[in-house]
C-alpha cells in the first residue's frame, strides 16, 4: 500500500490521481491533499477517500471544513498547510500537481523529509533545477516524472547507462494553433487557444502548449531530470500525441515510449515505479487504427517561446525563472482577457531581455526574481 | 576484448559482423569462422582478421586453404567443421548466421560449452525451440537476439519485468509483394521476389519476408525467446521498416525500439550487451526526414504462410520443424527456377496437413522429421 499526498488535487492531474487510486484501492491510498478554492469538489473527495490532513488556500475555506468533518481530519490553509501537506508523516510519496512556481518550496520540503516525488510541477524544475536536483541527490530522494513526455523518456531509460545517450527527443503536438501562422495568431481568441487537439488539460498548460511554451518548459525540466546539456534536447513536432518522446543511443538505436494520449498511465507509472499495474480502464492503443503518424522539425521562429527557454535554459542562472514567472503572469492577463495571444511572447521577451542573471542562485534570491519580474510585467498590461 | 566465433561469415550477417569487427578493434576478436563455398572471401577474411580457427563445407577447400595459410591456423570441415567453430575454445560468444536448420547442432553445443549465444539463425529455435531454450535455460547460458525484430523487443524489455507484457507486436514490412494481391502472385518472377524494398539481406530470408513465412518463423522465435503465448504475439504492418517492434505492458504503455535499417545495430547490441557501444557509421534516425510513418492490420488470408506459422507454433511438437523444414526445401526451389513463387505455400500447407504431430521430440526425432519433409517435398517438385 502506498500513502500519496496529492498537491492539486482538485485540478486535472489531482483528479485522474484520484481516478487511479479509485481504480487500485489495494494499491494507493490518499494521505493528505491540497486544493485551491473548489470546495465543492473537496468535500465530495473527503467524502469518498477519507485524507487524514486537506489543505485549502483561505483560512475561511478551512474552518469551514473542519466544522462540518470529522477531527480526526486535521485542516490547514495557505502556503504553511500546503507545505504541511507535502511532509505529511505518513505520505510515502508526494505527486506534485500544482501549477505554478507556487510549487518549489512544498516540494523542496518534502525532498528535505525524504519523501519520494512525483513532479508534474514543471514550474518548480523550471525555476529552480539546480535546488531541488541537488537536495534531491543529498538526501538520496527519488524524482519521478509525471508529465508524459518525461515518464517517456524516463521508461525508456530503465535498464539502460545514461552515458550512453545520444539525444531526447521530445515531442510536440503543436498544441491549438498548429496549423496557422504567425500572422494568423494575431487575432485568435482565448476560446481556440483553450481547445487542445489531443490532450484535455487545465488551462494554464493547455496556453502553453498553444504558445509552445510548455515544450520550453519541458526542455528545461528534461535538461535537469535527466542530467543532459541541452545540445542534446532536441522538440519534434508530431501532431497525434501517439509518442510521447524517444531517447537516442550512441549506437543509433533509439527507444520510445508511445501510447494514446492518457494522463492515468503516467501517472500510475509514477506511483508504481518501478513496477507496473495493470491499468484495465486505459484504452489499449491500436497503430492500424491510427493509421499514420506524423513528423516534422519544429520552427524556432514560429514557435518563439520555445527558443527563448532554449535561450534562458542554455544562458541558466535566474534566466528560467524570469522565463517562466513572466510566463505565468502573461498567461494569467491572457486567461483574463486582458492581453492578446501574441502578447504573450512579448511580454516575456521583454522581461528576458532587461533581466541581469545572477548565477548560481538560492531560494530566496529566486523568490525575489520571479515576484518582481510578475511586477514587471504587471506594469506592461 | 571478446572473442567472437562467427557462424555463416560469408553470408550477410556474416559481412556485417566483419565490419564491426572492422569499426571496433579494441572491442571485438575474430576467434573462429565457418562457411560454405565462398572460398575467395573466406582468404580475404583469414587474411584481415585472422582467425585461428576456420571451418569450410568441403574436406578439398579445408585442405587447399591449410596449405596456402600458416599452421598457426587450423582448418576443418562439414558439419563436424561447424561444431568445432562452435565450441572454439577462445571464444567468448557465438554468432550463429548460418541459414536453415543445419545450425541447431552447433547451436546446442556451443550452449553445451558454455558460451553466450547470439542467435540469427531463426530456424534453429523454430525447429527445436525447446531443447535450446531447455539447455540453455539448464546452463545458465544468455540466447541473444540477432534479428532486428527481436533484438528491438529484447532492447524494449531492458529493465522491464517480463510478467507485465500484455503483447508483443512484431512489425512487418510487407516484403517484395506486399502491394500486390493473391491473382497478383500467381506471375511474380524470381527476380522480383529478390528486390526488398528496405532490407539488403540473404536470398533465403529476401524470399520468406516476401511470402511472409520470415514474419511466421519469427513470432515463433519470439515464443520461445521471450516464453509467450502465441496469444500476446501480434504482427503489425508497417511499410517504412522504421519501429523494428513494441512491446506493450499491462498498463497501456508500449514501448518500442527505432532505427534507420541497419543489420549492424541489433548485431552490435547482441555483442556488446548489456553495454552499447557508439557506431559512428550508422545513419542517425531522421523522423522529420522520413515524415510519416504507416500502419496497417496483417492479413492472414493474403499473407497464409505467416497463418501456417501460427498453426504450427500454436500446434507445437514437430510440427514447427515440418513447417520450416517444407519451407526451406520449396524455398530452395524456387531459387532454382523449379516452381512458382505462390507454389511455395502450397507445398508447405501440403506437407502440413499429412505430418502426424510428435509430441516434445528429441533432436534425434527432429532431425527425422526434417529429413522427412524435405524428401517429401521434394517428391512433389
Amino acid at each position: 500500500m502506498k500513502y500519496i499526498s496529492l498537491l492539486g488535487a482538485t485540478g486535472s492531474i489531482g483528479t485522474q490521481t484520484l481516478e487511479l487510486i479509485r481504480e487500485h484501492p489495494g494499491h494507493f491510498r490518499l494521505a493528505a491533499l491540497s486544493a485551491g478554492k473548489n470546495i465543492d469538489l473537496v468535500r465530495k473527495i473527503i467524502e469518498e477517500f477519507e485524507p487524514k490532513l486537506v489543505s485549502v488556500q483561505t483560512k475561511e475555506d478551512a474552518d469551514t471544513l473542519r466544522s462540518e468533518f470529522s477531527s480526526k481530519i486535521t485542516f490547514v490553509h495557505g502556503e504553511e498547510g500546503l507545505i504541511e501537506a507535502a511532509v505529511y508523516k505518513e505520505s510515502d510519496i508526494i505527486l506534485n500537481a500544482v501549477i505554478g512556481s507556487v510549487g518549489l518550496t512544498p516540494t523542496l520540503q518534502a525532498i528535505e523529509a525524504g519523501k519520494t516525488i512525483a513532479i508534474a510541477n514543471k514550474e518548480t524544475l523550471v525555476t529552480a533545477g539546480h535546488l531541488v536536483m541537488g537536495a534531491a541527490k543529498e538526501k538520496n530522494v527519488e524524482i519521478l516524472p509525471v508529465d508524459s513526455e518525461h515518464s517517456a523518456i524516463f521508461q525508456c531509460l530503465q535498464g539502460e547507462d545514461t552515458k550512453e545517450i545520444s539525444r531526447l527527443l521530445i515531442t510536440a503536438s503543436g498544441g491549438s494553433f498548429r496549423d496557422l501562422n504567425r500572422d494568423e495568431l494575431q487575432s485568435v481568441t482565448l476560446e481556440q487557444a483553450l481547445n487542445h487537439p489531443n490532450w484535455s488539460m487545465g488551462s494554464k498548460i493547455t496556453i502553453d502548449s498553444a504558445t509552445m511554451m510548455n515544450k520550453g518548459l519541458e526542455v528545461i525540466e528534461a535538461h535537469w531530470l535527466f542530467d543532459l546539456e541541452y545540445e542534446k534536447i532536441d522538440v519534434l513536432l508530431h501532431r497525434e500525441s501517439i509518442i510521447h518522446s524517444l531517447v537516442e543511443f550512441h549506437d543509433s538505436s533509439v527507444i520510445a515510449q508511445l501510447g494514446t494520449p492518457d494522463m492515468r498511465v503516467p501517472i500510475q507509472y509514477a506511483l508504481t515505479y518501478p513496477k507496473r499495474l495493470a491499468l484495465q480502464s486505459a484504452k489499449k492503443l491500436d497503430l492500424t487504427e491510427i493509421g499514420r503518424l506524423h513528423f516534422q522539425k519544429m520552427d524556432m521562429d514560429r514557435y518563439r517561446c520555445l527558443q527563448y527557454a532554449y535561450d534562458a535554459g542554455r544562458s541558466g542562472g535566474t534566466l528560467p525563472t524570469v522565463l517562466n514567472a513572466a510566463n505565468e503572469a502573461a498567461v494569467h492577463a491572457f486567461l483574463e482577457r486582458k492581453i492578446s495571444f501574441i502578447r504573450i511572447e512579448e511580454l516575456i521577451e521583454k522581461a528576458m531581455e532587461r533581466h541581469e542573471i545572477i548565477r548560481n542562485p538560492d531560494l530566496s534570491a529566486i523568490r525575489e526574481v520571479d515576484r518582481e519580474t510578475r511586477q514587471f510585467v504587471h506594469t506592461l498590461l
